[in-house]
């Protein structure tokens, strides 16, 4: 009855005690100012990962902006790993003024750029725009999180292993299913799905169900195998994050409550 | 998708603001001195409801000793009512010098004590004692909880329901059910039990999973309809209970996640 938490190596670190989640606080400004007003705040509060929400950006179309903000980040985050997102506006995220070409064409010159070390691309794009996301990210040591959102409804079992399954078919490094409740027992079937994927999959996944009962999958999803968790540092990016102090917390007090190594 | 818990009333007081679980805290002492010494510790941290588990008490045989303590501990408890709880060992508790008649007239006596408030007696004694057991609580209102608790395993969802509405068919005022979980889905069974049975029954019902991955179910059972836990006041009565503090933090911190009223 161990928890499955695999872990996560970027660039050859292993993140973590593997004693529970890993935490990741997104960063969701519109401005560069706002970007790196927000990136200080979530840094004093010592995350093991920033993502930064580029869709957020309102730089986005000028690659030389992004890149350039990117480095600059790179530099004040010091140690701790910046994962790099363009959520779609299908999946949850903001609109955009880039075609999907475009976008991944952002994530190439991202990837090469050497200041960020993670993707998060959704599976849900054409595969022939994954596989060159993969390229671009296995190319420059970038680990990748291939995703899907449904902001809607939480899927039936079959479906949340088929998403997570399709993404370690395509070659990610970590499988990140997000759904929406629409009953309280839905949260427990994400939780049941996880359980199924940790074991069933190579690669680590991240789930979590969204709102407010879906808190509950943010603060315990690891136990049953979640991977990574986000939590609010300044600003939230999805409904149903909590503030990354209060998450610390309940990981500490069922971490002590658990069966097993407590040492880590 | 609000939760759903029903009210506990207690000698026509309502316990608690409904806003999350009663909290009780178990006594287990041996004597009387021991008895006394841990029902001031554990009121120190003032729970909803204390129980005293009379099946660990070395004079259980001895009804003038167990009346004489129960009024000892009504004096000290001020307003927090008090469970009384002989434990099969059957189902999990200390063996006892006591045939079944005799726990049943020590439960009639207790009853006409006037000096506790709810008793625990188990839906697997035959319905004949079960409703002797009633009737006395009920004639000196006095709130009777039926139980069951399996140490072995997590049974079947259907079983674990139909353990709960037996209860509620034999008169309880609130059903608990307890159970062992030998693999991790095991917990988010019990909690899918907990959410059907919460919205089944007319009665409270209180349940929980135990060891230490049903401890998530001792903090968040009442987010599915779990009326009352069992937390650490001084010494734990059964696997996976944590300390009442810790169980507060993770309740204060749940709330302010979950959608609905805050306000109490």
């Amino acid at each position: 009855m161990i928890p499955i938490i695999r872990p996560i190596e970027i660039r050859g670190r292993r993140l973590g005690s593997g004693a529970g989640p890993l935490i990741c606080t997104p960063v969701v400004g519109r401005t560069r100012e706002a970007v790196l007003g927000e990136l200080a705040t979530v840094l004093a509060k010592r995350p093991d990962l920033v993502e930064w929400r580029v869709d957020f950006f309102e730089g986005i179309a000028d690659t030389g902006a992004v890149t350039e903000l990117a480095a600059e980040m790179r530099r004040r985050a010091g140690d701790t790993p910046i994962l790099f997102t363009r959520r779609s506006d299908r999946e949850g995220g903001e609109a955009v003024p880039l075609s999907e070409e475009e976008v991944v064409a952002l994530y190439e010159a991202v990837c090469g750029s050497g200041s960020i070390d993670i993707v998060d691309y959704e599976t849900g794009n054409p595969a022939e725009r994954v596989r060159r996301v993969r390229e671009a990210s296995r190319a420059h040591g970038v680990a990748m999180i291939q995703s899907y959102h449904n902001f809607a409804v939480t899927s039936t079992r079959e479906e949340m292993m088929e998403r997570l399954a399709a993404a370690e078919r395509q070659g990610a490094d970590i499988a990140k299913l997000t759904v929406m409740p629409t009953k309280l027992e839905d949260v427990l079937e994400l939780l049941a799905v996880t359980a199924e994927a940790a074991k069933a999959l190579s690669i680590p996944v991240m789930t979590m169900s969204m709102g407010g009962y879906g808190s509950l999958t943010r603060m315990f999803g690891w136990v049953f195998g979640s991977a990574i968790t986000f939590a609010v540092g300044d600003r939230s990016s999805a409904p149903g994050q909590v503030p990354i102090d209060d998450l610390r917390t309940v990981v500490a007090i069922t971490r002590k409550a658990l069966p097993g190594d407590k040492s880590g």
